[in-house]
């Protein structure tokens, strides 16, 4: 387990989206990181961070003035987070990661390469094998799930982990400001809801097979879990909630069930990575809730909530989980996984070979 | 087949409240009915309904001066359609049918009654047999169903009859006008939604197999789906849409469930009730609908619009159903069946023993 | 004054924005006119208006067939509507005037061009004197004003007139629907207000006086109203609301104030023109009143609501207009203007010189 | 001045309302008081204060074991902070002066009695000479504005002090939360506004007058500014926004009218109360703010923010404010005003009378 002695020099691609602001304000308060390179699209290149920020005060200085560089570089810092669009990640990340970086990327466009790991630290921290052993420094690409499947996992894995899940039925209900700024058009979302998010019950059916498989000889055995889902859009600012009926193998009771949810330590729990709450998952107790408004910031956005648990006649089990989906669903996802590969020692030196 | 030569005398209780003013907006439009009646809670008895009104200038004249009666009576008319809540009506609608009346009831007191018919006219028309045969006036209640229940039971109705459904897993998305004036609280519903609607998720669970049972014997025996429900408040002003999961006992193809939704002809096309649309059910010919401002209005309320049908790979079939709740889900639903007492033949006489 | 003795064809402009479609749609059920001729921006040219109508069953079968032209034609129809994005309509108004057609238009561009009239049915139908005399056929531009200018100027016309209105402190509270599609981001909008609409204010401040101008040789000779405008963008779909403070020349009382508005013929009242309400202000008989949901689709979305009349103890009255801001406010109010060129004999002959 | 050397013991009545949870939110975390008693409604008398809290976890242990008691005492703390509604503190505060309390009351009751100081700290501290000299422990009632009157005047407080204010035209745009729990129903509230909010528009015309006022001989000079107002309930959570046209004596520039909001430096600053940031104004320098949401947190909550500083034809000068309405227009009033009272020595020895 490693801690650095010294701040380690981080570069953001994306650096002025919906999830790369919370990267960059993540950051700048963070005790292991040093914020030294920014980039954004092609249009903002060298403009300083500051003159594209919203509220640049909030910045400190130093990082107000940074300048925004290409999204492709160069770049000296040896680990990049990326909250760059699925398109441009496709390209650059594979370029930086043959200039040795190692990337930590909120995009889609390589969570299910076989070759990369899809990561949540309490869910599966050991996937990063796929790179190569703890301790050892390496190029490569590291992702975190779609900002639905978040949630959704962290509540499956313990449920898996003791009683095996065989089969979910899921209906979600996303936040405007998953579709990144800005947002669904108001005219679609005022006294509304969008039955159908393009793409997201793909990624939703598949990633959390691969987040709750087995790592082995260098690739994922995934998770066998037949899952089937609905994506909606709901007028809420932020804070997907997911609707779950779970057939499981075994048959425990429903408070055996709530005390799973709530003492699951997570597998990430030894490493006390600065992001993560002490306890993954919060079992809320009252009827009502999670809701989205009143829940979504427990522990700094990190916070997940688990509610509604209560028998299924179809399924056997359902429950109600949620989580920001800004925060735990993608910036703070991203920045946990950061600190993971910091913590198993995977961190190339600085500078790589830029 | 019987069609009214001369007006039909009703009258409306719950008069001013949410379900109760389209009724009443139903009724002085209505071919066939004369509205004679008008009552409310106790604190508005005596007043005109006029001054009850939001817009009494939308009321013809001689409807506007109606007195406001005591919702326990006394009324001349033989028909009378209720929107009293569950307490007032578990104790007023017997004593109505005790003086001779025909209550056609939008209450949720009565509806799991044995003896008292639940209806839907393209779904059940013949579960009124519980009353006594077609054309023979009758006193009695007849209730229709719960909001979410009558666009999930319609979706499910043409399949049920053809591939036999088994067992359903449901979310609602549900609109605020289903809670009654005035709504859940907007601290409640800005940025928010609520994931629990208290005593809802039990009438889903059952309702739909009283719908789908046989009439028999002096009694129904329900159909054995097995229903999982979930039911949820959304920011939405009127239009309640449920995700189903359905496992079916046949396995069509999806273009066979399609067809069978959009051909379906219900059980009441020969009766051809005024309120009701040519064809029950609307097959959305786009992958994002329905949406519920968009399609709530269909057919002036009373369409019901299903959508997204594709392969669940946890129970066979998904899709996604939406109807007006305040229409299609409570005052139409109301109008309709009394259209199918009139149209076969059950309304007392005039003046019954009152 | 001349009522059409055989359809006049017409044809439209941006018929697939937010304002088109809705011209397309009172064109398609309308006495007088004959939709001929759509025409959209060049990405859709070529296809038929149903494939690019969200609904196209909506539409009847000849109209729903009508190939979408390039906006700047060619056409045949002589009465060409124009909902075209103000920079298109700077070019392409002045080309089709030039080919001797008469174009009523929605863009801002040319309204304040002093040769344009700049029409309100109700308000100053004599403007079109500008273009010529009445029942001599002529090509032109005939432009209606900013969407929430209308509300506001048709509720000070009655006053200018009878009292003399010298200064107007407004605040206005603009729906979603005025941005166009797809709206404003639902991130701005949820939960939030906008308290700023570029380049609105700026029109709210100069399109009253002209609209309240005189006419005489051959130019307009504004009224000298001072007028202080607030605009801001509230989460409401339809529907402008403007509170104004105004300052009068006389000191009516209120009640008078109260029946200027109500009794009010406008200046079109003779025309009988089919959009146009009988009445064109109506007067809310509630504190509580006008309510953008609740007001808006008053006449057919033409109607133009009044309430909260009160003294202002700084400029002496203070009331709230609203109105529709797609129907009266753009698409209604273009059509309006059609009815009035054709019924002053304005309309050039079919074919033009096209 | 006075800085307390043991923590003050303070109640909190209404403590379980939306303004009264606020008030014990920062009493909690409060640098001199000690949160020793708290009284909410007579049913809920006796419950512990964790059994009413919707988090009780968020709550200290020893607070959360705190007893309600009933709104009218008795209490051992000399000096109380009331949430009471209107009706309940008319008659409840002044029998705790008489036992000899000091009570800072966030209740309209009291308000506009000419011997009842109506303070914002920054504003007139010295209208607290109506209770007696400062270093004197004093009973009586410290009353704070209205939730809108308190951005508003805080905007015209420099510029009345610098530039002499004689009239306003003010529209608010009020958010939900001002209404207190639930809110306006949603039903109202969804694509809709609200113009009307009853009482508001009186307090408003005329709190800004005695805040803004002269004390002398026991008594308030009231300012003489001519106030008009509009009062409308918007469908945003919290952060109450106030457009405001200001007629001044004087004609400074606009550059000396944004130079004096930025610059103004309160009249408490050197008093360096807790609760208030270091400068009470704070310019935003986007033309697009303030916007309720993004400005609302600002400071704790207790940022007041202006914006839309320019000319207006009609009276000046016109510009924007908000603040949050639960926090700078409540809660956080009601607890600077506490600090304001200790810090000028006038809180009763502990027990009082008691």
């Amino acid at each position: 387990m490693s801690t650095p002695t010294s701040p380690i020099p981080v570069a953001v691609l994306g650096a002025t989206g919906t999830v790369g602001r919370r990267i960059v304000e993540r950051m700048v308060r963070h005790p292991w990181f040093d914020l030294v390179e920014v980039a954004a699209s092609e249009r903002s290149t060298g403009r300083a961070l500051g003159e594209a920020w919203h509220d640049p005060d909030a910045l400190p200085t130093e990082v107000r003035t940074l300048p925004l560089r290409a999204p492709a570089g160069p770049f000296t810092a040896p680990l990049i987070l990326s909250a760059l669009p699925r398109a441009a990640a496709a390209t650059i990340e594979p370029a930086l990661v043959a200039e040795g970086r190692l990337v930590v990327s909120n995009a889609s466009a390589g969570r299910m390469d076989p070759a990369t790991p899809l990561v949540i630290p309490e869910v599966n921290p050991d996937h990063l094998e796929l790179l190569g052993p703890a301790g050892t420094p390496v190029a490569g690409v590291v992702t975190n799930p779609n900002c639905a499947v978040i949630p959704m996992t962290m509540a499956l894995a313990p449920l898996h982990e003791a009683f095996g899940v065989q089969a979910v039925v899921a209906t979600t209900f996303q936040a405007v400001s998953g579709a990144g700024l800005p947002g669904p058009g108001s005219i679609t979302m005022i006294d509304n809801l969008h039955p159908w998010i393009p793409g997201e019950e793909e990624k939703i059916a598949v990633e959390p097979n691969k987040l709750l498989g087995t790592v082995g000889e260098g690739r994922i055995q995934p998770a066998e879990m037949v899952i089937g889902v609905t994506s909606t859009r709901v007028p809420v600012l932020h804070g997907h909630l997911v609707d779950l009926s779970i057939r499981l193998r075994d048959t425990p009771s429903l408070d055996a069930v709530r005390a799973r949810i709530r003492s699951w330590p997570g597998r990430a729990a030894e490493l006390a990575l600065p992001s993560l709450p002490p306890q993954p998952l919060r079992l809320a107790d009252r009827p009502d809730r999670p809701q989205p408004r009143l829940d979504r910031d427990d522990a700094g956005g990190m916070g997940v909530t688990v509610g509604r648990i209560r028998e299924c006649p179809v399924n056997g089990v359902r429950m109600a989980v949620m989580a920001h989906n800004l925060e735990r669903g993608a910036a703070g996802a991203a920045v946990a996984n950061a600190e993971l590969v910091v913590r198993t020692g995977r961190v190339p030196h600085a500078g790589g070979q830029g």
